[in-house]
């Protein structure tokens, strides 16, 4: 959404940033619900409203469609500043898999599916999906083992496979299909982006599968296609550029994941921080106590650095996408991990009240835990950052046979 | 209860074992309700009938009161196999809390106590709790904040207070209340111990607490103490002497926590090498896949060095119980993080799996979180370990003036 | 120095730094001496000639005193590159501590004091030291402690006192000296800063104090200080504003410390990647076994991080100094324990080769060890960094009486 | 040894293991060298005698060699108190690899080569070395690639190979060389042990490897062999045993490292609270800071769980060989990650003085280090380790196809 974002000044930022903060604090975290609850459709809509009117409603999301027209270098203080309640993101519309979507379809759809697909996710009215993930043996962590298929017949494609973990199948009017698809002529398949209408024929949601995050409202259920029709207009920039495609909502879906985490931590780090000025242990404020005062640095640490990497990530996205992509990746294990941190140290901070419901520490801890399972493991990442660096270095030996850096 | 325990050679210990295995295999982990739900009552009647049946009901208790009488120094193999499951302890009827109750009221209560309290108990009859926990700022993590009293009146003794985390109160039939009383003379004030039946007038439950474990039957609620009167015969053991009394009961009941979650954290580690051996990623099986070998070989180093340390400390326990408290603070703050760790290595390397209901391992990473808050946080007990290494050395330095250790 | 910095280009950025990586690879790492040996001044000079000859000479001093004058966001990626090798900052005159004497020189000194301190410091002729650590119980993690006096006497400050730990002190021509002082009038006593030659009389280099790391030139001397008298024209900046003083040398020393590191940390991580390439174990390349890549990708990871807060820190010292030293406390934890991990990742997967002479890894380990201790060391840091977190939280509840983050 | 080993009772034992704590810490601690140092053969031979005058000498060796006969069930405590000093185990001549060799020679070799190099070795006149890890790509962490080789020739055998980190080597009276040799008729080849005295024609040491620790008298050298020729009564049990032999040797010799470093990291935690009752650090006692005590606490944790895990596995050693080396790869990999972070954090806690020649602390971190590479590095232990959790999986669930545990 680079082309048609307009970059805010410093003190532009900060304000926009300390609004929603403010919004966040006053509207959203009262009418969060109890740990282990989901969201109620009609709290969703009144909390788009409350936004839209405060002039916060979809910060990402070009201003032709009614966003606000940030580029991504200034959403992560934004995102994170949303963030501070699960519940934040949805309010202001930049939740996931509907972000990451509006982000694809305004970078890659044409002006008509603009127009049908863009336009009511933006303004809230609609709700999306992504048609990725796959039953073992499908696609997952390696996402060549793509086992939808589209063919073609008479004009049209047909398309039958299963997804899971299709993040809001369950309330979204349409999902993007990622299926493999035979360009003509050629040796080797590619994948095609389809936008397909829930509504469609052949689409059906056998079971939901229960997870232990509450935040995204449609579920992760599984999403059976079964010989789905759909036109050319359906596909989505070219035919077999699928998996190029994905990379491009793959980067920045990673970091925005990032930023509302991190949210989502220094609400739990506050809470510490609130105790701590107020409980008294073993003769002294818990404040004053060492061994507490360590994991809070700790997690001042680790809220620092997601913060460094995430922006700077962001920086280079704006840049240069495919360098900030591969950045991306290290952004992700690095803050899915330290969130977790952050807020497993809160619940420990807070004791019986930090694994009971008289704080939402131990539902948060729940929350996040996916993210370093969700968007690629941490395991798979830190298999392809091995691997970019160990082909960093063979580019560096080649280009230079006299490399002294070792034995 | 080791004067009247009966030490098995190491073969009939392994056949135990062996059965007790099978058995919690074989008819509990069927049953297993689905993660998040509570144990049914008439579940828990059913899985103890067909422990009684299997002759492995109740291993830890004398044989006087229907158990196999076997020596704290053997229970670690017992625990840890009826641990396999949350529920197996619970058939086998060596849950906390009735577990650590049943072994003080057989170290401390009189022969009619035994009589009203030990025997239901014994046999699984009924179910009891302890009254130690109590609401900020109470005892909790630093117990000689307790503030619920007991005073003489009337040859009575009338105790007031409010206890919480009082796990299994919901269900059962008396409490173990640790209340401060005042010696004639003395200035100091103390602790004394009273065996109060739930029925009593004056006790009330006014609210739950939701936490996020589930394999203690009877919740963890407030209850509250309101002039309940009592009289001496429910006195445990001597008056005044309940801060003593209570390291009797923490230092084994702690340990066998070790031991039922190492159950279940070795439960957990076997889910995942099922599914190495099973799934292939990346074009080689999860077990060949060095990443993942990783993680199943830090499980193992954390499984085999709990047991180690589990099983060392129950000998010294049985030794000198005194030493035997001491290193199980060690012992606890290891493995209560080390089962940690293993689940939760378990729940990423199942992936999507793993944080949903397809697998109970989510709920395991709930059931083990509080056991790092649980009878003491890691960071009270780190604090207890480092000042008595303190004290240690200062004991050596002042027995030999002429150390020569540093500087 | 930001006042006379000139912002260079990214462009012209990426090439400095690229002709600083050649540099430190073809002239300066063939030249290092042997794992445990010192640095021969000799061959200081010869690479400061050469350094100089490259154009890449003093990249942060004023272009009036001779050096680049690139402003302090822009030093990350070039003392990166100087860091490459334990000699890089040396040779470019960007080595601690002379380099963090020249700019709190360059901001605090009068022009008489620039002529004749910094102009020979920026030139490479001369050498300092900074006397701020002393012998327990003086000024160590705790600078208030300070011992060291300096007293008013016939228009001269008489300065006494002892320092520990004086990096560089054997070789260098001055030291900056830290010395309580008594405002006239005041209750309370002050600090100031006095700029002494070492060969004033009364300072004694008594004893040498033998550490791991061989990077600075001078060692780590104790110095004397005995009624060493200087006039007022020895005072830098204000008297009795040396603790403030102290803190603008603080920020940006630790933070190009945090830069050099981490390029030495690059460098290990090459090695080991260069490795990789080539070694065969178990019938695969090192490179391509998952335990080691796992710990490539961690050191990957550590690399990032460190780069995303340094950058982001160094831009924050140039806007805010006061925010910027805050942020550097975060930093300098942070980077001083990855750069280590790196190191000893690097050691490990290089077996035997990376504890012996065959590899310069083992004494890198002994390089950045220090570095965990020197500058205030982690814990001192984590208690700075918690009690500063505490304060902001009790500021922010003192703003917002209605604040709702917890329970 | 455990055929003619004489289990002493507790109190024995206790009192034996408090007269070699009070040897070293009286005897053998004043003599250490200085950080960096190597130990002086003269003061070798003076410390074996003073063990000899104590009656601690040789703790593991059989009576009639001159031990105290000591079962490897006993060694534990008694290794870790010779280790209180780097120079212990020497004096107590139960060091590295003489030690190892000691074991295999008296459970393998023949009464001849008992009296020819048991004897002298088991008095400490001799000194021993073990040749098996070779330059790459040879034997190291994969000894299957075994390069050295032994060809019979006229009733001799000629052996022909490079070893490296031959430890001992440059002061010893023999080496037991593992090199591959072929059995007559078969297709693959095998492995013999030879006893080859150092001074035989063909053995020459063409250059050192230079290694942070220092513990090992004789360095770490490579070793030529070219055409050395040995008869039969050379070779060491049976011929092409070599590789079950070696297992002989590893599970015992991994532990007794861990049980003498073990040893090394009590002393180092015994510096660091001698240290933390006496200095004093903004405004209290090191030992009653926070921050200070986690770190007390966790190297306590980790002593304790190391002790743990080593006195189980010299149970299983002696009762189930094969078991007990099993369980030994578990124990080094956790023991020597664990000593070493001992030494880092108590490093830490001293501060300047953890990183100079002020205290030994540094130079015991660089002692330490390798022994994560040594004996099989942390890599390779786990990914056995990893291997044999799996196939443990496999046998269970090919035993029980009706097995429940998971998805």
């Amino acid at each position: 959404m680079s082309g048609v974002a307009e970059h805010r000044s410093p003190e532009e930022l900060t304000q926009l940033r300390s609004r929603i903060e403010r919004f966040v604090d006053e509207v959203v975290i009262p009418r969060e619900p109890a740990p282990g609850d989901h969201l109620d459709p009609a709290l969703r809509k009144e909390l788009q409203q409350a936004a839209r009117d405060a002039g916060i409603f979809a910060p990402h999301v070009p201003r032709r469609w009614g966003g606000l027209g940030l580029p991504i270098s200034q959403w992560p203080q934004i995102f994170e500043a949303a963030g501070r309640s699960p519940l934040g993101p949805t309010a202001l519309n930049c939740m996931a898999p509907d972000e990451g979507n509006m982000h694809m379809l305004s970078e890659i759809a044409s002006e008509q599916q603009k127009q049908q697909y863009l336009a009511p996710l933006a303004s809230g009215e609609a709700t999306s999906c992504f048609g990725m993930t796959e039953p073992h043996p499908g696609a997952g962590s390696d996402p060549s083992q793509l086992q939808t298929t589209a063919r073609r017949e008479g004009g049209e494609w047909i398309i039958t496979g299963e997804k899971r973990f299709s993040s809001g199948a369950n309330t979204a009017s349409f999902m993007i299909v990622m299926a493999r698809t035979q360009p003509e002529g050629a040796e080797a398949s590619g994948a095609t982006m389809f936008l397909v209408p829930m509504e469609s024929p052949g689409i059906s949601i056998p079971r939901q599968i229960h997870t232990i995050d509450r935040s995204i409202g449609g579920g992760h259920p599984h999403v059976v296609l079964e010989d789905v029709r759909v036109d050319d207009e359906a596909v989505l920039g070219e035919p077999h550029q699928g998996f190029r495609y994905a990379q491009v909502r793959l980067g920045p879906a990673r970091l925005t994941h990032c930023m509302r985490w991190l949210g989502l931590a220094s609400r739990a780090q506050e809470i510490v921080l609130k105790r701590a000025n107020q409980r008294e242990i073993f003769g002294a404020k818990l404040a004053e106590q060492g061994i507490a005062q360590a994991m809070i640095a700790d997690s001042e640490i680790d809220i620092e650095t997601s913060r460094s990497i995430i922006e700077r990530t962001a920086h280079l996205l704006e840049r240069d996408p495919k360098a900030g992509s591969r950045l991306s990746s290290i952004a992700k294990v690095h803050c899915s991990e330290a969130v977790y941190r952050i807020i497993d140290r809160a619940v420990q901070l807070c004791g019986g009240d930090g694994v009971s419901t008289n704080l939402p520490l131990a539902q948060y801890l729940n929350e996040v835990r996916p993210f370093r399972i969700y968007d690629g493991s941490s395991e798979t990442h830190r298999w392809a950052i091995a691997r970019r660096a160990v082909h960093r270095q063979q580019r560096r030996m080649e280009q230079s046979a006299e490399y002294s850096g070792g034995a």
